[in-house]
């Protein structure tokens, strides 16, 4: 199956908004082995979508659109395909009711037009927008499939995540199943990761193996089509395996969640406490902390000690630390982490010291980052960076390998080239 | 003029890559008044990159592509366009001067196909890649122009403001020049925003006003095109007063300064030094006060106080306070305030406390956010915020309107609805 992917919105021709949309959509179809030869963004306009479509109708099979099924008079999508493939629109009855009820429960008064959200083309599927009102659907015609998709990404993840996958898959895999495996690597870069399992994703074909890369966390996405959910797993697991032989040192965990959510599970499960002293990262990692709403449960506050002078009166580094080693430095590092622990009553102390950039400090080059580990009364030890980006950049990957510390350190797992280690405190 | 815009590159089919190009650059033909009709993504494939060339011969005069001008085989737009236009590659000598120094300055090795990327198009214009090695060009051929930008954001978007633009302005104007002027808003959404400027914006065709929002943050773009610079200025200024006349109390700034950037110039120009005790937001604000390489000057620490024991116990909130009015409230929100200021010694102390949410806190719904200011020994206040939004969101209008609430103070602008003031401390 080959399919388009029609992105509809005059926003996105004036640049007023960045197309997401496509990329997504791209990644879940790419996952079920579906081919995608052209991304087409169109404005508002009933001429050059239907032109788009028809052009798309020569090449494709399964013709995606995204946007348009909004209550405004902009909103034209669905008015178009009706016309275009002779097809009546007809009212879905439970979308009109969530309509309603939506509108007796809100502020809003329901505007004459809001119907319109809940027209579908008839002999269509409906899809169910779980966080909006307009309902999407998948057309079957002439051997080809149209799905109308709403354009704000809160509505469309959920409606191809939880909706079009499966209408998909029945589709394509005639009775077969879709099973699927996301694994999660830190502290290796993408073009490492890619040569080390280059062989694997090159010659699968089922399960497919695709690699995404979010500035330090790696995503490796398994997916096998299977006669049985069993015999799915199965060849996922055979894959899997394959794949951890080669990078299971960087493995931190399944599925979608973000390291920083994964040392949160950690600490719970655990029931440890974390705290923090910043200097160059200057709040970044308390805030990636708190970011979370289970928060509350693991920590309890944090400081930003940016100046040599708040490092010394206020989180108490010593005098002779900071003149003998300098305030980037291993021993300033720890001193911050079992500082921060001592104020702040946690069981986790991190100390992260170094040069953001773009100026050097103390002879270090920017870029160069000290994360210090103060665990309990037992163990402190100190680690050394050098990320040679941006200024944030910098600061962003010195707030990741903290948390991937952490997560080492809790379970116990090696941490290479530790510095000034010491157990026995 | 009518422009399409091509971008290529197999990474976008796969959705690896999100197309940030495509909007970036249609932001700034729309500036200049150049409509954008159709966006067409493409692989790296030759016979469909050829194909989507076709297509915007038929329906546009000004055709720009972005991505593969790099030095892999996978690189192909200049080598399709040569093809397809009957146009000679030659070699474009002082960009092989700048990667042959480029190769002599770093440790890599410079591939032998690394001269590809020094290639044009015969009798195009080069345009000079600021931030990387693939130079790129703009061809006029047959009543159309062609523009080949590379993929890379951060090299194409010095190349389409410091040279690209340049080119457009004298194709298009004849002899006109282009004056633009950004002006930045915070505190109306974007909604309101348009609608007091409505008018404005219907009735405009030169000077051009185009609105962009930015979470919280909205952009108000003036572009005229005149015969002289002087009129250019003319007609911007008429329209920004016609602007700012009913929307002057949110105007913030020029540029493309974000409000944080704003304040802190303000603090350096004042020579005044910032704190803050954070609640709900978690380090967030001070982080995005250190996000920026002037931020020891003007920030020497700040603190994370998550829980109520490190309220009282670390920052020294009294329990009259919290047992009075909870953490949830003007009164401690000042109290954090104040003590933050004492704690790191600066000029302005700010107190974020309230509710992130999803859930509630002290019967306040979430999205509930108290914001104290405690300026050098002189005066105290807070203002009280709903913000109906995600956790997160919620969190990042909290630090926006700290912002704010501190360059209204240091200007000694209006602040509506005051909780709590005192100016005789």
């Amino acid at each position: 199956m080959r399919a388009e992917i029609i992105s509809i919105g005059t926003e996105l021709l004036l640049g007023q908004v960045v197309n997401s949309n496509a990329a997504f959509i791209s990644r879940e179809l790419a996952a079920l082995g579906i081919e995608v030869y052209h991304h087409v963004t169109v404005g508002d306009n009933a001429e050059r979508l239907k032109e788009a479509v028809e052009t798309a109708e020569n090449r494709a099979d399964l013709i995606v659109l995204s946007g348009g099924l909004g209550p405004t008079e902009d909103d034209i999508t669905k008015q178009t395909l009706s016309r275009h493939l002779n097809v009546d629109l007809i009212l879905h009855e439970e979308t009109e009711d969530r309509i309603i009820t939506y509108h007796k429960n809100s502020d809003f008064e329901m505007p004459e037009n809001n119907q319109l959200q809940a027209l579908i083309l008839a002999e269509s599927t409906p899809l169910a927008n779980d966080t909006g009102l307009a309902v999407g659907m998948i057309l079957d015609h002439d051997d080809r499939h149209y799905v109308l998709l709403p354009g704000p990404p809160d509505e469309l993840h959920p409606m191809v995540e939880n909706h079009l996958k499966g209408e998909l898959v029945k589709r394509l895999l005639n009775e077969q199943v879709l099973v699927s495996r996301t694994l999660r690597f830190f502290g290796i870069t993408e073009a490492q990761l890619a040569k080390r399992i280059e062989k694997i994703v090159k010659e699968q074909t089922n399960p497919t193996v695709a690699v995404y890369a979010n500035e330090g966390e790696i995503t490796v996405r398994v997916t096998a089509r299977a006669r049985t959910e069993k015999e799915g797993e199965q060849a996922t697991e055979e894959i899997e395996s394959a794949i951890l032989a080669s990078l299971e040192e960087y493995f931190f965990g399944y599925g979608e969640k973000r390291l920083a959510e994964v040392v949160r599970d950690l600490l719970l499960e655990h029931e440890m406490t974390i705290t923090a002293a910043e200097s160059l990262t200057g709040g970044a990692f308390l805030s990636s902390i708190t970011s979370d709403l289970a928060a509350g449960s693991v920590f309890e506050g944090g400081i930003v000690t940016y100046s040599t002078e708040i490092k010394h009166d206020v989180l108490h580094v010593s005098q002779e630390t900071i003149d003998e080693y300098g305030v980037v430095s291993a021993e300033c590092a720890i001193e911050m982490a079992q500082k921060s622990r001592e104020m702040f009553g946690a069981d986790i102390g991190v100390g992260l010291t170094g040069v953001a950039g773009p100026g050097s400090l103390e002879d270090q080059i920017p870029g160069t980052v000290y994360i210090g580990i103060a665990y309990k009364g037992e163990k402190t030890f100190a680690k050394r960076f050098h990320f040679g980006y941006k200024r944030n950049k910098n600061r962003r990957l010195a707030v990741l390998n903290a948390h991937e510390l952490v997560r080492r350190l809790i379970l116990d797992k090696p941490i290479e080239n530790r510095l000034n280690y010491d157990e026995e405190q």
